[in-house]
C-alpha cells in the first residue's frame, strides 16, 4: 500500500534514476532506500515547491549529482493540504496555501523541468513527459471546496498551456485527474464505495497509467484521462 | 464606448445606489459623476481586491456611507493585467499577479459581499447575485496564456463552488464566459474579426445580460452563459 | 402553471405573430386560444417534427397563413418521450423514438426554419434566433439514461454547429440546458428538491430568458445557459 | 501503415482469439489472414452495425465458432460515412448515415457484446473492455460539422451512460477521442500539421492505448482520454 508518489517512483526506477522532491525528508526516505537497496538509483531531495528559490536550489543539486543525466520525466503530484469547510469561514491563508501547492508550486516545478525535459527530446527513447496530478476538484467546484478547485483548476489550465506550448517541441505534458480516494495508509479508515474491494485506487494502477502516459509516442500524446474505481459515482 | 465595468453600473445605477470599487480613483471617478448628476447615487472606492484588510476597509465605507442599505448585487470584473509570453520568460511574479487579479482578488470580494448578500435574501425584489465576469481563458489553457488561465480558471472554480453552496441560500452566483474583444477605448485600434461591425463585444449589452441573471427568479438561475460577438471564432 | 412551449408562445406573442407545432392538435389549441382571444396572433399546426415530408408540409402552411412575416424566432422544443431502464432492457425502436424527437427532429427544424430565419436578418430589430431546449442529459449520460442522453447530446452537437455557421450570417443559435424539474401539471405530483417553493423551474421563467437570448445583440450573442432552481444539486 | 481496426486487432490477437466484424470482407480478410498465418486465431463476419439482425446473427455465429470463449474485450470502430458540407445542403439521408454509424450502430453492438463481457467478469485477468472511438467531433459541433458530431456526441453520450451503469458490475467502458487525422492509406496524400513526420497519429499507438485501457486494473478505471498528434492544435 504505497502512495502515488512512492508507487510512481518505484515503476519510473525500473528504468530511470529517479529524484523524489518532498518537503518533508520523511515523505520520501523509505522510497529512496527501497530503490537504491534493489539495485536502483534514487536521491530524495528536501524542497518546497510553492518556494521558487528552493525549487532552484533542489535543481542546482540534481544537476551537480546527476551530471549525465537526461530528464525523462517529472511528475508534479502535491496534495494541497487543504480544508474543507464554509466558504465563510476560510482565511485568505487557507486560500492561498491551495494556490501555493496546486498551482503555484507546479508553476515552479514546471519552469525548473521543462528546460531540462527540452534538452532530452533529441536522443530519448520516450518523448520526455511533464504529468500533472489533478482530482475531481480540478474539473468540479463543489460547494465548501472552493479554495481546494480554485486551486486544481489552476493547475489543470497550466498543464493544458504547457501542453499546447510544448508539445510541438517534443516534451509531452499531461494531466491525470485522480477521481477517487487513493487506496495509501492515510486513508485506510475511510470506507470508500460502501467499502467494497477495489473501491479505493491502487497507487500502483496510477503509476502503471503514468508509465503508459510516457510510452506515448509522440504521434499519439494523451493530454488528459480520469482514473477512478469501478464502483465510484461520476 | 464604456467598459463593462462603467456600462455595468450605468444599468444598475437605473435600479439602485451602486458602490464603484477599483483600485485607481480615475477607474471610476467618471462613472460616478455621471450617475449622480443624472439623478443616481453612485459611490466610488480605491480598494486593491487582492489585499483583505483593503477590501474590509473599503466596505466599512461602504456601510457607513449606505447604512439603510441592502446588497442586491455584486459584480467582480478585474481584468487582471496579463503578460503573454513564451512560459519559460515568465516571472513567479507575473503569475502571482495574475493570481491575486483573478482568483485572490474574487475570493476577498466574494467574503465581503455574501454576508450583505444573504442579509438581502428575504426582502428583494430580484434574488441578491454574485456575479463573476470570465473569459475564453476561464475553459481554455492556450498556448502563452497559462498565467492568465491559471487565474481565470480558479475563478471559475470558486464562482462554481459559491453557486452550489449559496443559492440553495437564495443567493445567485453566476459566471460569464467573455469570449472576444471588448468595445473599449483601450481596444479601438484592434481590428477584431477582421474589422466588421460589432465584431467586437457591447459593454452595454454585458451589462443588460447580467441585469438579465440578476431578474431571473430563484427557480431558474443561470450558472454560466458565454457571450461572444457573431462573427467570432469558437 | 404552463408548459415552456406554452409560456414562451405567450411571451413572444407579446411581439410577434406566432406559430405552435406539434404533434397533437390538443398540444397547442389552448394557448392557440388564449393567443388569440387577447388579441394576439397565433397559429396552430399539427406537425411531427421527425419526419421532414411532415415539416415541409407545416412550413408550407405557414408561408400561406403568414405571407408577409418574417421568422424572428423558431423554438425547438420537443420533449423526446423517454424511458428510464436498464440499458439491456431498451429496445432498438425506443432508441430511435429519443433521436428522432430530440435529433432527427431538430435537424428538420433546423432545416425548414433558417432559410427564413437567414431571410429576416438583415431587417429586424433583433437579430433572427433559433433556441434549442436542452437538458441535464443534454451533458451528462447517467447510468439508464442512455437513449435519452444519445438524443440530447446530438441535439447539442447539432445546436453547437449551427451557432458556428449561421451566427457570421446574423442568426444567433442558442442552447439552454433546462437542469431541473419544470413546473407543470404533468410533474404536480413530483415533489422536486424534498418539495421545497420553487424548487422546480417556473416556464415563465424559461420564457423570460428565451426572450433575452432573443434581444441580444448580435456583439453578444449568447450559445449556451443553463437554468436551474436555486435549491437543485449539480 | 494500418488502420486502428486491423492495428488493434493485432495487438489483441497477442493475447486472445479475435473476431473482426465489418459491412464488407475486405476490410478484414488481409488481417484474419495475418494472424492466423502467424499462429493466432482470428474470425472475420460480414455484418452491419446499424441493423440489429445483422449483429445478432453475427454474434450467433460467433457463439458457434468460439463456443469456450468469454468476451474479453469489445471495440467499437465504425467511422461514420461523412459528409462536411454546408447544413442547408444536407439531406436527412445523410444525418440518419451518421446516426446509423455513430450511435445507433454502437447501440446494437453494445447490446450484443455487454452480456458477453458481463458473463466473463468473474474469471478474467483483465476486466472485461467494452471501447468506443471517437472524435473531435465528439466533443465540438464545428461548422459544417453538424451531421457527424450530432452522431459522435450520441456515440460519446451512449458510452458515459454505459460507463456508469457497467462499472460497477465490473465491466470497463471506455471511449477514446482521437483527435488528429490517423496515418493510414486512406489519408497518405493529406499533409497533415505541415507534413510534419508523426503529424498523423500511429494506429500502432492507438491499439496500443486500447491495450492499456484493458490491462487497467478495476480500482483505477480510465473512462475517457484523448489522443492527438505532439504538433496538433488543440
Amino acid at each position: 500500500m504505497h502512495n502515488p508518489g512512492r508507487a510512481t517512483a518505484l515503476r519510473f526506477a525500473k528504468a530511470y534514476p529517479v529524484v523524489l522532491l518532498a518537503r518533508k525528508t520523511e515523505s520520501f526516505q523509505d522510497t529512496v532506500s527501497e530503490i537504491n537497496d534493489a539495485g536502483g538509483k534514487a536521491l530524495g531531495i528536501a524542497a518546497d515547491a510553492a518556494d521558487p528559490q528552493s525549487v532552484r536550489a533542489a535543481f542546482d543539486k540534481i544537476k551537480a549529482e546527476l551530471p549525465d543525466h537526461k530528464l525523462a520525466a517529472a511528475i508534479y503530484n502535491v496534495a494541497a493540504g487543504f480544508v474543507r469547510k464554509p466558504f465563510l469561514e476560510l482565511s485568505v491563508e487557507e486560500f492561498d496555501a491551495s494556490i501555493d501547492g496546486s498551482a503555484r508550486g507546479f508553476f515552479n516545478f514546471a519552469q525548473a523541468t521543462l528546460p531540462l525535459l527540452l534538452d532530452a527530446v533529441s536522443n530519448s527513447e520516450h518523448a520526455p513527459t511533464l504529468i500533472a496530478t489533478g482530482a475531481t476538484a480540478s474539473v468540479r467546484g463543489s460547494a465548501s471546496f472552493g479554495s481546494l478547485a480554485s486551486g486544481m483548476f489552476a493547475r489543470r489550465a497550466l498543464s493544458q498551456s504547457l501542453a499546447r506550448e510544448f508539445g510541438p517541441q517534443g516534451v509531452h505534458v499531461a494531466h491525470a485527474i485522480i477521481d477517487g480516494i487513493i487506496d495509501i495508509p492515510r486513508t485506510s479508515a475511510f470506507s470508500a464505495n460502501g467499502g467494497v474491494e477495489d473501491g479505493k485506487i491502487s497507487a500502483h494502477a496510477i503509476a502503471d497509467s503514468y508509465w503508459h502516459l510516457h510510452s506515448q509516442p509522440r504521434s499519439a500524446f494523451t493530454q488528459e484521462l480520469d482514473l477512478r474505481p469501478f464502483v465510484e459515482k461520476f
